[in-house]
């Protein structure tokens, strides 16, 4: 945590408290559930969405206890996807710890998740405001649909770009996005400065999830806690994938990989060539752009730290 | 539907335009997930909760455009959780369709119950207050623990009354309570008025749900669709099993089954004895609190209807 703290600044201790926040929910309820909740909320990560909740907020009226509950609630939902897609992708183990699915059952992850997005709707009706419920429900929508147009995708392997950009839209884009937009809506900023941080958010959810999908393939097993190019393993094609068999002349990759050539020799093919620094390019375009979208805002540490993360989040993958 | 629409005398229209409302809803979206809306909403029950919904409005201000949305919401709740019941539980068919899980897979499944609770979330938000986004969140919660409820108590085949009524309160009578208390919030009727219709809502559930049980242990599996006792052999203690175990001074049933009685044997003895009789008396009993709870209201076609409702969830199951 002292890395985390050091980096968010001014709202590291707003941080702690969305996390304080969630392990209290964790203790109200049923026995089941509230272990459920504790085992997923032991496993702390870099924070990202909360950061990006309460430094958003931080450019207008920071309204703390009202920023802390939204971070709360779109931490809700971030979590109860992970329990769901765990679940489906029958995951066992996530950051190193058991996946509820395998600790417990698959049909109590389920159950665990559908509470959890609950859970966040309750929380964000709290704030009094349809506009942040409706934001709410917009990205559970847009996430959902993410995933089903993955899912509709992986079957065939055959995927173009603009097909991956609107399924990690969904997928990533738009938790990063009500994350930023949603804290402008609670720290009452103006219409400009709202849609300024909608955009943001998009921005730097797109570099981040092609800077993740970037680190799938190119990583090694140590780092990743799997075998590289774990994504095509299970069909699902990214960036770094489709920019290489472009230059391959390998568009039907299933009729590549039908042709008998071995899914390792592929992977060990993409890791050589030059699309994964051509995806990071393209990530690394992104995050600019997110950049450009702050310039609305005058300056201020908290704009400092929200123009760091989009450079780490492109560079921790090099 | 013509039964349905005598029965429901002067909302029959507008509890038309709730399925119509949902139909459109699935056009609307990517093509797989309108695929899989159009699949779910191909299949017409009673209509019940709608029907609540609408009654229960007409009793207050009646305000269609807007109970229509309500009642749409309530129902994307209800059918959401019965696609993840049916995903977990890995049911093949429901009313003679074939469930999602079985037509696509348990991930599309799961993805397509999230979707529905989002949009379910989305519809509420469009109604302008958050004491009925409270509600629809509150709901699911409670339907979340009631579930996770009998996760917990299924694996030990020890249950108490008290246990199964929570359960069942959690389960099913949630969602009968949020459509009338629902409906009374957005029909603008007086705090008393709600907190009748809640009540009201609660006790017909809790009437409704012994009703299913008892009809699963006495119905034949032509009726059923399924053999009779499928709760139990699924290891779901109900109301009836717990009358006849309280009888049968076998309160242990698990040291009962392990000491190597049958479990056709079982239920063939359940069935024998009067312990589904005097179920569906308690049954019998929260439909008479529920008519009872409409005493607040005066003589109206709709409280004609919600009184008859009672009678008929219990008589259904003779």
């Amino acid at each position: 945590m002292t890395e985390t703290r050091r980096q968010y600044g001014p709202v590291a201790d707003d941080i702690e408290r969305v996390g304080q926040g969630l392990s209290d929910l964790a203790s109200e309820h049923h026995p089941l559930l509230g272990a459920a909740l504790k085992h997923i909320f032991s496993a702390h990560g870099k924070q990202l969405r909360p950061a990006l909740v309460m430094l958003s907020g931080k450019l207008g009226t920071y309204e703390r206890n009202r920023l802390v509950m939204l971070a709360m609630a779109l931490e809700l939902v971030h979590t109860a996807s992970l329990v769901h897609d765990d679940t489906v992708d029958e995951a066992l183990t996530r950051r190193g710890l058991e996946t509820l699915n395998a600790l417990w059952s698959p049909k109590v992850a389920v159950l665990v998740g559908d509470f959890l997005f609950a859970q966040a709707a309750e929380l964000a009706a709290r704030l009094g405001t349809t506009h942040v419920m409706t934001l709410l429900a917009e990205t559970v929508m847009a996430m959902t649909s993410g995933e089903l147009r993955q899912q509709a995708s992986s079957r065939a392997l055959l995927i173009d770009e603009g097909d991956y950009f609107l399924r990690i839209s969904g997928k990533t884009a738009a938790l990063f996005r009500a994350c930023c937009q949603g804290a402008g809506l609670v720290s009452e900023q103006s219409p400009e400065c709202i849609e300024a941080l909608a955009s943001f958010g998009t921005n730097l959810g797109i570099a981040f999830q092609i800077a993740d999908d970037v680190l799938d393939v190119t990583g090694d097993e140590e780092t990743l806690g799997k075998p590289a190019g774990s994504d095509l393993r299970q069909g699902t094609v990214t960036l770094p994938v489709i920019l290489w068999a472009e230059d391959a002349h390998a568009r039907d990759l299933e009729a590549e990989l039908q042709g008998g050539r071995n899914l390792d020799d592929v992977i060990e093919s993409i890791r050589a060539s030059d699309a994964p620094s051509r995806a990071l390019s393209r990530a690394a375009e992104y995050a600019a752009a997110a950049r450009s979208d702050l310039s609305i805002f005058p300056g201020s540490e908290a704009k400092d730290i929200l123009e760091d993360l989009t450079r780490e989040v492109v560079s921790r993958h090099r």
